[in-house]
């Protein structure tokens, strides 16, 4: 097996989802994200503040008909110097741009979601939704592709003018992602070829030409939307506009220096650290600054590593996930210790009250992962999905769907929440959606797409990362293979695999073994070769009608963190198979912080209702300190514990059973 | 002995300090701190952003001159809405002002502070200085007695319409102190009669009279500075506008709305807690807010209800004291948990490592508790006045006197002050001076005031509150009582007093018996009536020439925060005598997290140089856990230990020998 076997994404269209969390949580974001979103963009939820999303689309259609009918007509000017306009009375709103300048994305992030969903579950109704809200979404395009309501609102001389803050380009990166899906889900090319002007129009004013910008974007997403429209279309100039990108990110002078007209800038190199663009992407060792931006950016740095067959991108690539997964993550997979420019902090710095670990950025690093085990077929970029999956991402949303984390702190006090402003990024409950509406469609496309997740392919390979039940066909030359996968993840570790084949040809399966299942039992399979390769066990044969099963070990663990993590020290965490677990103060009592673990107890599970979902709880017994409330200050006294169970519940499922303390890592 | 004895200030000319620590620091400040920062006041620190202070009375004054000579002149007029203002061109400066608006005040705290170094170091060149300099600012005050120089430079057609944050009153306030204290030490009365006119024309315009402003100062201490100029004039007025001050604050609705043209002030109280002008002082029960500034008004408070025999006024301070010492204090006194808005964060909320504990808080916690002193004769306000001095206070600066702390955490990873924007407020060395520079001034008079800490008196009895050697003369009808005191505290707990007199009036003397010395012994007094009260041993007799000593137990302390600081469960610290200790790199290694206590460990003493002070440090026998740099997140191992020596060294004098990891609380 040599390092350039290459794999690819299957397509989601072949794999059906039957696995019980993750269909629950697709149906979720069908039956309840999909259309709360679409209201949400049309500015018709009780009591939440407008997006004005689909508004805009229109006002700057209308713009574009009272332009054609009237030649000669010129639109009224509003100002560009603000990231965010609200209006001052909103029922009497004038006819201009309304919300975040980046408020378009949210269109692009619902699209796709309905694409995925779509792919799973075709709704005509849903479909028709989504074919009219291209219509207005087209309408807005000006001649020349262009397509950003912030700019053909308010002043079309000033586009390109703030890559750095105004998410032009981050919009263009959303309507790609969403245009492709939707072409993928509905083969519809309406909103393909918008996305694709749009790029065009992009290309003809930055790139590397004399008279062009030699720009790139302040917010990274753009990169890996390129490539994946390069990939779709096999348009060479989609992979240089996104190559381009990547390449001219970091180079001195700074792009945004000259944009901003900077006088002095001997501080750039640190203040663009927040845009990973400080230094040339090839030379930089450390994650640094925005989570989201980052992850977003080294996914795209991955699919041009792969596309380009790019080995010093690729190296990049694999330094930054090291820095990452080895000194910057929180044991959910969290990412950005620091609400403070929404970042890294430095390494081994995992504050768990004050995380900030944006739901985003969990999905980020899935997005990273992927695209690396694309590169790579490693198991240890799985095992990091497998963790983003079922912790920090899961954890962004309520068990009903209804409701949503922007931060997953790994403790939390209540009233700390409330009265301590160096908390108040960190909320005790879900919100019901966000005036910056990042994390609630992230998820959604993220959890709709999950298909592309579970397994890779090769023209000979079936590379199986999550054991979540699905079935996914595989056609060959002559004939096909349908991969059955059942199993009780991520509660039981029985997993059992079926195969049909009506085929001669061999074909390998790669089953992952997670870095805590190592001690896995697989039954026999007959007439299979077998080897391990870096996480992998692969199994090689004519597949006709087999069945095996594997047993993963789903004991409890107590994990210990790297004594550099200081908050960490004589404190552990409970797992159990993929699922981080976490106390609450429904299941424990207030005052977490009295509670200490016993290294020497045993730890039971249970099953466990909460909401409308069953888990597996732990329970053992620890030992509750008694308090002190003496004065504020007073001579030391041993300590005086008392016997009590502790129960701790998966992480993910936190915060459904109203306000109250959380803690992941106890002391012992 | 009725509740209603009152004590009062005694004279600080009537004391003088022979303390061998204390002294020390005020020679520091007299040979070090006063002339740094008389040049810093003239712009003739090298390397350091100028004060611009002097300066703007110059300009000011200027400006008063050309208007005299040049009958009809009017100023340029430059806005006044900004907080700071800082030449573009430092070597080309207009007529204008420059610096923090309330940059008149540092003159006032330098002159408060010469005074009182003057009356322990009489020095005529610095005098004549302090002459010259009054008789600059002087020339700056307007006709009406208006002297603030931000305004009568910029625009004094605004002068008094921003009191929440434009300093005027706070300016006042401090000119008033400074006035006072040179008066006292000089006999002269320039500087004195012009904050008296400048108090005059405030009253003029702020008052509950119609067509007066019924606003307050936005910073306190204008409230105790117009007590202290009403015990020194005895004039009604400035009793009657300091009293309004205080009574006026926080009625609805707000002055500061009104001010403001806050239309909806629905979150007033919420911000008004800031300026501890949420409610009517005589309702709030928790300190909230800047922590300097709440503790500046409850120091007004106190002083007015001892004038006034306010009891309502009394109670208030009462309650906040309360909450201030037994919920939201540091062990060292430090005070403000939170660097946002300076201010106390909420109950039992201390973190270590971001703590403010501003320097100033600790020396305006003094100031409280002396005026606590002086309504009620309990030890328990000498207690935290001791703590704060040898603790919070003298933190504030190096051991050579040319260094500040403005924020005094009681943990220290330099690496996070560095990095994490969240901690970069702390530093981990002590800094020359600052932009906003209020604590080098205020540690100045608070050092060189000491001797209105150590004692306080009524006509027949001397209550001793500090152990520090001094020699008193009590000035009786008839003769005089010199009380002498010879101790080694903070380090030795053998107190030797000795008293002489030539009277034959019986005159009681009471010693304060510190909380942490209970277990106290006391030579035998012949012919002394003896009783205790509230901390207190009352000692009645006619005094001749008596010697006594007070043996204080100076075994090392051990000592827990109430189970509530959740920060400090599972740690300890160490306390000897009134001294806070704290662990330090340079003793200890690197990674202080690591390190735990033994709690059955013989914790010994020993001579210790740091810099050129002898102190006392403390060892013990203690672990280091082993270093488990595995990965990131691995299983549970059980912890291991090896033995250690542990050294602590007192808190005030850390970072005295270089940046390193610092902490007072140690897991045991």
């Amino acid at each position: 097996m040599k390092q350039s076997i290459k794999s690819r994404q299957i397509s989601r269209k072949a794999i059906h989802i039957t696995d019980a969390l993750l269909k629950r949580e697709m149906e979720l974001v069908r039956d309840t994200v999909i259309p709360y979103q679409w209201e949400a963009l049309n500015d018709q939820v009780p009591d939440a503040q407008p997006s004005y999303c689909m508004r805009n689309f229109k006002v700057a259609g209308k713009i574009n008909r009272e332009k054609e009918r009237r030649k000669g007509y010129t639109p009224p000017v509003y100002p560009t110097d603000s990231i965010c306009v609200w209006p001052e009375d909103p029922d009497h709103l004038e006819e201009r741009f309304y919300g975040f300048l980046f408020q378009d994305s949210d269109f692009a992030k619902w699209i796709e979601a309905v694409a995925y969903s779509l792919e799973q579950y075709p709704n005509s109704e849903l479909e028709k939704t989504a074919d009219n809200a291209i219509e207005l979404v087209c309408a807005a395009q000006q001649p020349d592709g262009y397509l950003d309501t912030f700019y053909s609102i308010n002043d079309m001389t000033k586009r390109f003018t703030n890559l750095k803050d105004n998410h032009e380009l981050y919009c263009l990166g959303h309507l790609i992602e969403g245009a492709v899906a939707y072409y993928e889900a509905t083969g519809k090319n309406k909103l393909l070829l918008a996305a694709c002007r749009f790029a065009d129009c992009v290309a003809e004013n930055i790139g590397p030409e004399e008279g062009k910008r030699h720009g790139y974007p302040g917010h990274e997403i753009a990169e890996m939307a390129l490539a994946r429209l390069y990939e779709l279309t096999g348009e060479e100039k989609y992979r240089k506009l996104g190559l381009y990108f990547i390449d001219e990110r970091g180079k001195q002078p700074y792009y945004f220096d000259t944009e901003h007209a900077v006088k002095n800038p001997s501080a750039s190199k640190l203040r663009y650290q927040y845009h990973q663009a400080h230094l040339p992407v090839r030379d930089q060792k450390e994650a640094v600054g925005h989570a989201v931006r980052a992850v977003y950016l080294y996914s795209g740095m991955a699919d041009f590593a792969r596309l380009s067959e790019d080995n010093s991108l690729k190296e990049a690539c694999e330094r930054l996930w090291e820095d990452i997964v080895s000194r910057k993550m929180y044991l959910t997979g969290g990412i950005g210790a620091t609400h403070i420019g929404e970042a890294f902090s430095f390494a081994y710095d995992l504050p768990n009250h004050t995380a900030y670990a944006e739901t985003c950025a969990s999905i980020g690093m899935m997005f990273f992962a992927r695209r690396m085990l694309l590169l790579e077929q490693d198991a240890k970029y799985a095992d990091i999905m497998e963790r983003e999956l079922y912790n920090g991402v899961l954890s962004g949303m309520s068990l009903e769907g209804t409701s949503f984390f922007y931060v997953n702190p790994l403790e939390v006090l209540p009233e700390a929440c409330e009265k301590d402003e160096r908390k108040q990024h960190v909320k005790p409950v879900r919100q019901k959606w966000f005036g910056c509406a990042c994390c609630p469609p992230n998820l959604a496309r993220l959890i709709t797409s999950i298909g592309s997740y579970i397994m890779t392919e090769s023209e000979d390979t079936v590379w199986i990362h999550l054991y979540a039940g699905c079935i996914f066909t595989k056609e060959l030359d002559k004939g096909k293979v349908i991969i059955s996968i059942e199993s009780g993840f991520p509660w039981d570790g029985h997993v059992r695999i079926q195969i049909e084949g009506d085929t001669d040809r061999p074909l390998t399966i790669a089953l992952r073994i997670p870095d805590w299942g190592r001690d896995y039992q697989i039954s026999e399979i007959e007439g299979a070769e077998s080897k391990k390769r870096k996480g992998y066990l692969y199994l090689t044969k004519v597949w006709r009608a087999d069945v095996f099963e594997l047993v993963f070990p789903m004991e409890v663990r107590l994990i210990d963190a790297d004594s550099r993590v200081r908050e960490n020290i004589g404190k552990a965490a409970v797992m159990r198979g993929p699922i981080v677990y976490c106390m609450e103060e429904a299941d424990n009592g207030r005052d977490l912080h009295l509670l200490r673990m016993d290294e020497q107890a045993v730890y039971d599970t249970e099953k466990k209702q909460i909401g409308t979902e069953t888990m597996i709880a732990v329970k053992a017994q620890g030992f509750r300190q008694n308090k002190m409330e003496d004065s504020l200050y007073h001579l030391h006294m041993p300590a005086e514990y008392k016997r009590t169970e502790l129960i701790w519940i998966p992480y993910y499922a936190w915060a459904n059973r109203g306000e109250g303390e959380m803690q992941v890592w106890t002391r012992y």
